[in-house]
């Protein structure tokens, strides 16, 4: 085992579990600022009286949050770079200021090209939780990873396969 | 015509086209401090050694921008709130610094609940497009977006439906 999950160290069925964070009041409103300035992101008196009932973070913060929780607080993390390449996303409930999310994926597919030794493609499962473990957050999500460069042979992945992963060309 | 695109102004197939706004490398690497702390989104230098070859904006960030630009500068602009309920989301190209993102959408459903007088679930296949008219993202979105208060009648969707609106329970 390494000190962070690269590519060679994933299999289908692996489960990667974060540490918890925090989300302030003042986290929603910086990014709603640039990225998502609707007036329930950015203004805790306004919001009162949105459908929320007060602040409530992006949907594309929680996105974004989840998957930096992964690479910086699973145990061990997944190794960067992660590199989105599709995502299904469903938002299930309001991320309020305050609240303290967690993330659990599950590994469901790897499928490694022929003509690179050193990535793979990576579907996972995703999702985040709140104090309460209410799910908040489903995302299928299909990421590039890459190899541990110190455990690559000369080769292709045909030649050092990752064990379960489909090689395509 | 209102000033802003409302529930009641949405119909299956009407397109919505954004204006274009240039992502600067500061836009890039404000975003990735705080949510996608990547080095290729954070730094321009070590980004040379990446596979993109310099420094490229975090899929967040263009997925959160294509939507601000839907709700800020399509014409007329999509009325706000608007609410994220699911989105499939493929990158299709990386977006780097002086890039202009632009948006077209099309409406492929809407749903509206009988609950509920003031809103409908609106889907739309919207795609953001760089200088080059290359296609960098492509998302399937549902969200919640509301009715003109000024234009809903007393009473149910059902009772003042919006014409080719799927009602539910």
């Amino acid at each position: 085992m390494t000190e962070k999950l690269y590519l060679d160290d994933l299999r289908v069925g692996r489960r990667l579990r974060s540490k918890s964070v925090t989300v302030s009041a003042q986290d929603i409103i910086r990014f709603a600022r640039d990225s998502d300035p609707q007036y329930f992101h950015l203004d805790e008196e306004a919001a009162k009286d949105s459908m929320f009932g007060g602040l409530v973070a992006s949907g594309w913060q929680t996105g974004a949050l989840s998957i930096k929780l992964l690479i910086e607080s699973a145990d061990p993390p997944l190794a960067g770079p992660v590199i989105g390449v599709e995502a299904e996303i469903a938002w299930k409930l309001p991320v309020r200021a305050g609240d303290s999310l967690r993330v659990e994926a599950e590994v469901t597919r790897i499928v490694c090209p022929r003509r690179y030794a050193d990535r793979g493609f990576v579907s996972m499962n995703v999702a985040t939780y709140n104090q309460r473990d209410d799910v908040v957050l489903t995302q299928n999500v299909k990421i590039l990873a890459f190899r541990d460069p110190g455990r690559i042979d000369a080769g292709s992945n045909q030649e050092t396969p990752i064990p379960g992963s489909f090689p395509v060309d």
